[in-house]
This record gives structure tokens, sequence and C-alpha cells, in this order.
């Protein structure tokens, strides 16, 4: 036998030997999971008996407490906070949004945006204008918005196979359009809820001002179809009437929720896996982003109830303020940069916990998502979670490139077609989330830290 | 250049330009069915307005009957009837199921095994016996388990990643458990629910009896625990009484109903897709299996309004009496075979109307596996419906292959997570069914009959 042969029929057994341990090891993840799995109950906990945790509300402090305290009551090797001022955004009293038609008063249901401005004490009522784009405000100009509310009404493309490509190409009239036609001189923003769904539920969410803020409400899709049929008729001028008391409070004290297991080899090599504590008021941020958060604690759980040592520091970081402000990502990526933490890969679970189906990479080397689909994706496969794509991360986790330059930024991917079913709406409870789609997607995401740790990229 | 590269560099051009036109008519297929699909709206009709259709009930047969007129204000080439006497059983009032311990008298939901004899008129009690497994009936025997009711308790086992195959695997106590303890002198037969989920939802579905029939009814799993717990706490003898009045009439006329795209090239070869009809009698049949006829029915309705010509007759079946006789399904083969149809292939949509993940064959030519995950695995992936696997088919097509020995089976695989929570229980209505994942479901079983269509196997 030749030596190169012989090279290479023993670097194929080990290569062999490697994969087959890592598939035993995978399994037993899944199985740790399925038997065992603590996120349901957990989730449950946080959506029943704290629920809905704006940045800055009381009840975001509980989450905080409670987060810290379940987190040492599982003997991981640290548990600290980060302190983070986080702004505070109150919604106040219930909006009243109202058609007026024909001398008619319709009411429809909308919410304050969040960060929106309130309307005055006896609310606004204007002209409405509709429009399907941004672009669309630059045609009309000041002459025929200056005065109106701006009814951004364009709906989500059920074209795309992925929902958050919807989301995202049609988010721009929530998060630009008040700004924008407040440069025009609009009195107010309305904007069709994000969601494909026809329905009764107004969907909240931030908006970002320019300098120039008008109230800003999100109408459900029901309203919307209603409003836009209103105004299409011609029959006589259509106005928009809406109250809202919603206000910025000064910034508040706030805390990201850190648990970590710490590295054998590589201690001050870091991968961390997470989600966002905070959510929205409306309902109790179950699938955003509790579901996130329980999942990277179980992936923590998970491995060290199997008696892993990590190679490599491996934190379950529990990120405040993503909805409103992201400074909790912001400032851990801040503390890891002055602690000269090197962040290997950072995996964001800010997507639902339903099936999980992949992963999206951002920043890895060059080659190397090739590498992975080859080495890595048929350890997946029996679990259906080996979509392994280029493009990925997360609000929370970007701003660590700042801290490790070469960091890869990981984004999981579960299902998301009914994610935005709920986002954002009274409809993101505790019912909506599955358990075995929750627990499968903590498997997934343990697995994916688990062959980092062993492997890198 | 010499002629064999020549060759190959022209036949890889065919092929490219082959897959771009696939990719571009797949696109066009989701494009239909994400915008204007149909199965969504035709689906609330047959749940909200014809309801539960168990097979020889008055609302299967108003099932057959709007199901063809549906089919033929499509316009396709062919719609028929197959007609077909099946199996017909009925619930009678509703049972009533109850723990007798310690001298009280503890109500648990139980509903009859579909099939079942009743209870006496004043129902049945007896002393209870639990057992996880038929095997355990052996060891038991006789002494043991005479005059009891045997209560079947093996749970799901949760680590299996599909949920088909927890079913599969606990299936056994359901279909089969109540036979085997008629053998040995049984008095009933109480089966916990096939389910992981806990709840008090009981799930029906078929049991299989040999000569010696017994009352047998699935017991919900809050109640089998309840009733497990009580047994184990070994206070006292613990009876169970149930009362059914269930019963099996006469045969009943009923109908296959089938709609046809006629082949331009080939009309008498096919390729058929299809679910069942027919439905249990506790909710309104929404996954199991309104979802797959629908979906079938759709898969026509896009390549008919996609003007596209099939090489195949292409047909969309919706079987009736899956659940308690597989009646239509063997009817359909014995016709085809009867008729010298050739069937090139049949798709069975019966696992929920869930996000795609793929498709399971049986009967493929050997390496033809591997031949369409090379070719047709990509062109499916931007859909994530792109586990192309070995093993798959249904009770309804499984009868084709007396009629064509070579017909590939293929069983559609969306992501089964939820089904059990619903299945065969009162759960299942159309709530349970989101628009999205049922219309991917449509698009993805297109794409498949259209590669088959175009390029065999």
């Amino acid at each position: 036998m030749k030596l190169k042969l012989a090279i290479l029929l023993a670097l194929s057994a080990i290569l062999k030997t490697a994969s087959a341990q890592d598939s035993l090891f995978i399994r037993k993840i899944y199985d740790e999971a399925l038997v065992n799995g603590q996120s349901y109950s957990n989730l449950n906990y946080l959506c029943k008996n704290i629920g809905q945790r704006l940045s800055g509300s009381a009840n975001a402090q509980k989450a905080v407490d409670w987060s810290k305290k379940l987190m040492e009551s599982y003997g991981f090797d640290k548990v600290f906070l980060q302190e983070v001022m986080v702004p505070h955004w109150v919604r106040g009293e219930k909006e009243v949004g109202e058609i007026v038609a024909d001398g008619k008063r319709i009411p429809v249901p909308i919410c304050a945006l969040g960060m929106s401005v309130a309307t005055p004490v006896n609310g606004l009522t204007a002209d409405i204008i509709e429009v399907t784009s941004l672009k669309q405000l630059d045609t009309l100009g000041e002459a025929r918005i200056k005065g109106k509310i701006v009814f951004f009404n364009r709906p989500f493309d059920p074209r795309f196979i992925g929902t958050m490509m919807a989301y995202g190409t049609a988010g721009d009239q929530r998060f630009m359009g008040p700004a924008a036609a407040a440069k025009y001189g609009a009195a107010g923003a309305i904007v069709r809820s994000l969601t494909e769904l026809i329905d009764d539920y107004p969907h909240t969410g931030a908006t970002d001002y320019d300098e120039k803020k008008i109230p800003a409400a999100a109408i459900s899709t029901k309203g919307a179809e209603q409003l836009s049929a209103l105004i299409k008729s011609g029959k006589g001028s259509v106005k928009f009437y809406f109250k809202q008391n919603c206000q910025l409070l000064p910034d508040a004290k706030s805390y990201n929720v850190v648990a970590e297991l710490t590295g054998t080899e590589s201690p001050n090599k870091f991968i961390t896996v997470g989600g966002h504590l905070d959510s929205w008021d409306l309902a109790e941020g179950a699938n955003d982003d509790g579901t996130g958060v329980m999942q990277s604690l179980e992936v923590l759980r998970i491995l060290k109830v199997m008696n892993y040592r990590p190679k490599n520091s491996i934190r379950a970081v529990f990120f405040m303020n993503e909805e409103n402000g992201d400074k909790g990502g912001e400032k851990y990526a801040e503390l890891a940069k002055a602690n000269k933490e090197e962040h290997i890969a950072a995996i964001e679970s800010d997507a639902g916990g339903f099936t999980p189906l992949g992963f999206g990479f951002t920043g890895l080397p060059a080659g190397s998502l090739q590498k992975i689909n080859q080495n890595w994706k048929h350890l997946l496969e029996p679990y259906q979670a080996d979509h392994l794509l280029a493009g990925g991360g997360g609000s929370d986790i970007g701003p660590l490139t700042t801290a490790s330059p070469n960091v890869v930024l990981i984004g999981y991917l579960p299902d998301s077609q009914r994610y935005f079913d709920l986002h954002h709406s009274a409809k993101d409870v505790f019912e909506n989330v599955n358990k075995r789609e929750l627990e499968l997607g903590s498997a997934a995401m343990a697995a994916m830290v688990y062959l980092i740790d062993q492997h890198g990229f």
C-alpha cells in the first residue's frame, strides 16, 4: 500500500469516527430535548406568570429577576447581569380608531406604533390619503399630503416563500413611513399591519422618526381593507380619527441576563446563543421572543446535563430591548470588546419557536459554507434542520462584529409560515407555541453550538 | 474538440436548459398557489358547510356531490364518480366513561373506537388491568385478563423526530389491542389516545377485530394518566365503567370522486394525486384529510390555469373510506386494472396540511432516488420541500401496485409536529389549518407531478 493511500484511508477513518461520534452526540441532544425538555414549561411561566415585558416596564424587571434565578438554578459556571439603559415607551390607554365617512363613524382596530408620539388629547381627525409606497409620497408632495393622515396600505407579497422576506419588503412602511410622511407635513400616519392574514388584530412594532414626530398607529388588515374600499368607492370624503396617549419616558435601567459554561481549552473564546427577553406589550411575547430565550437557555441546560465540557465558553444571552432600541445587543458587544472576549460565533433565535429548518450564516471564511454543508449537513438531515444557507444573523448579535471582526453570525431558521400571524399582536401568546416544535429548535441549536465548539469553521 | 466532449457539452447545455425551464415553471406554480390559491376557501366550505363525513353518512354523500360539482366548475377534461360499497359504522350517543375507585365515580373523556361494538345498554363495569404492550397480554394470560377491561397505556415515544413513527409504534394498541385482549376473554378495552399531548380530548380511529368483538374506546391522555396513577396508587381496587351504543350498519353505497387532465402524449398513462374525502365524525376532518383532497384538486387547478398540457393523464382522486375500510383505494386500483390504465406514479397527501418538507418514495427503479436527488432536489430547495427520501406511500394508493406493478408510490411529507395534536379528535377543525402552509403543500405537490410528467423516473 502506498503511503499516500494509507494516510488517506487513515484520515478517512478518523473523519468517519468523528462524524459517527458527532452523530451519536447529536442524537443524545435530541433525546434530552424531547424527553426531558424544560423550555416549554419555562416559557409557560414567562408568558403566564410574567407576561408582556416591554423595555423599561416593571414586568421587564420581573423577567430579568426571574431569568437570573432560573439560570442560577441550573448550576452553570457563571450567571450575571449586564446593566444597560433602555428607552422606556408606554402605550397608555387603549387606542381608538375610526373611519369617518358619509357622516358615519366606523370603529376599526388600531394600536399605536412603538415609540410613537400621542395624538392631541381629544384625538386627531383629518382627511386620509392612501399610498402603497414611500416613493409615492415624493410624487404627491406637500401640496397633497400636508395636514392629512397618510395611510400606508401595501400588503405583504404572498409570493415570498419565507415570510421574513415579505416582512422585510413591506416593513419600510412601518419603520420609515411615518417619518417620511412627516417631512411633507402629514398630521399622522396609519400603517397596515405587517401580516398576510386578514383579521381584526393590529400589529404594533417600532417606528423610526427623523426630527419631526407625528402620531402613528397600525390598523388591522381587515380595517385596512375596509378603509381602502371606502376611499376607492369615491362616495365623498373619507376622514380618519384616532386617539392615543402613548409617550416616551426617560431611559430606564435594565439588564441583559447571561449564563455561561466556561470553556476548558479556550475560556476566552465564546460561542453565544441568544434571543431577546423584552417583548411588545399587546400579549405575552411568546414567539417574539420568549421561545428564543428559552431555547437558548435550553441549549446550555442540555449540554450541561450531558456533562459536556466545551472547548470554548458557551453563553446563553437574554438580550434586553431588541424591540425598540437594540440597546442590549449593543451593550453586550461593547462589553465583549472592553473585556477582550473573542467571539467565534453567535446564534440568534428570534423568528419564533416553530419547527426548525436550518441556519443562515454571515461572516463565514471563504469556502466554509461549502465545507459545513459537506461535513455537517448530513448530521442535521435526520432532524430536517439541514438547510445551511448563506446570510443570517440577528439584531442582538449584529453589533458583535465591532468586538470580534471574525465572528460568524448565525440566524436560527424555523419554519416561518405562522410567525406573522402572531407577531407583535395580541395573539402572540403561549397557546400558539407547540411543545415539540420548540424542543426540536432547542436541540437543533444545541447541535449547531456543539459542532462549532468541536470543529470551528 | 473531441466528439465525446462535444456531445457531453451539448447534453449538459440541454440539461441546463431543461432545468432552467423546470425552475421557472415551478416558480410559477408557487406564484399561482400563493397568490390565487383556492384550496383554503374550498377547505373552509368542506369543513364548515359539510363538516364530518364518515363513510356511509349523509354528510359523506353531501361531500361527494359537492366535490363533483366543484371539480366540474374548473372545466377539467373529465370528472367522474367511482361507485364503491363502504362500511357504515355509527357512533350513536355520546359515550360515558368513568373511573370507579374508592367508591367514587370520576368521569373521564372517552370515545368509541371506530368499528367498535357497543357495551351492554346500561354500560359495562369491570376491574381494569393496565398494560403497555400487546406482548404483556400473553404473559398475563386468560387467568389475569378474563372478564376485565384491558387498559392499553403505552404513550407516544417522544424521541421520534417525525411523529408518524411515534404513531406507528404506539398504534398497535388501538389497531390490534382490543382483538388481542378479546382472545384472553377481556370484557372490554380502553386505549390511551394516540397523541403526545396531554389533554382532555379522546382520539378515535379504527380498531381491527378478529372473530371476538369486545367494546373498545379511546381515553384522553389526561384521563389515561389519571387512571394509571389511581391503579398504581394501590389504594384498593380500580374499576372502569363505560357506555357506548355505536353499531355497524349494512354496507352503504358511496363514491370516489375523480377529476382528470387527459394526457396529450400518453393518455392511458396516469399520475394520480389524492387524499381521502371521508373523515372521522368527531370534528370536521380538516387536516385528516380535507387538506389532502383540497391540495390534490388544487394541483389540477394550478396546472390547468397555467395551460399546462400534460404528457400523461393527471388525476386528482378524492378517495372514499380510508378511515375504516380502505374500500375507495381498493376500488380505484380494481378499476385501474380492469381498464388497463398504467399508473406511473401516485402521490398521497394524508399527513395534514402543514408546511411541506418533501416526499417519500416507494417502488423507484434502482438508482432512481439518487437520480432525482441529483436532478430535482435543487429545484425544490428554494421552497424547502426538498427532502426526497426512500419509503413512502399511503393507504389509498397502496393497492395500485396490483394494477400497475411498476407504479411509484409517493407520500407527501409535511411537517408532522402538530398532526397528532389534532388527529381523529374534536380538534381537527378548519381553524387549525394555516392558509400558507396548505398552499405551499399544493404547490410542492404540483411541482412533483410536473417533474414526473416531464421526466419520469
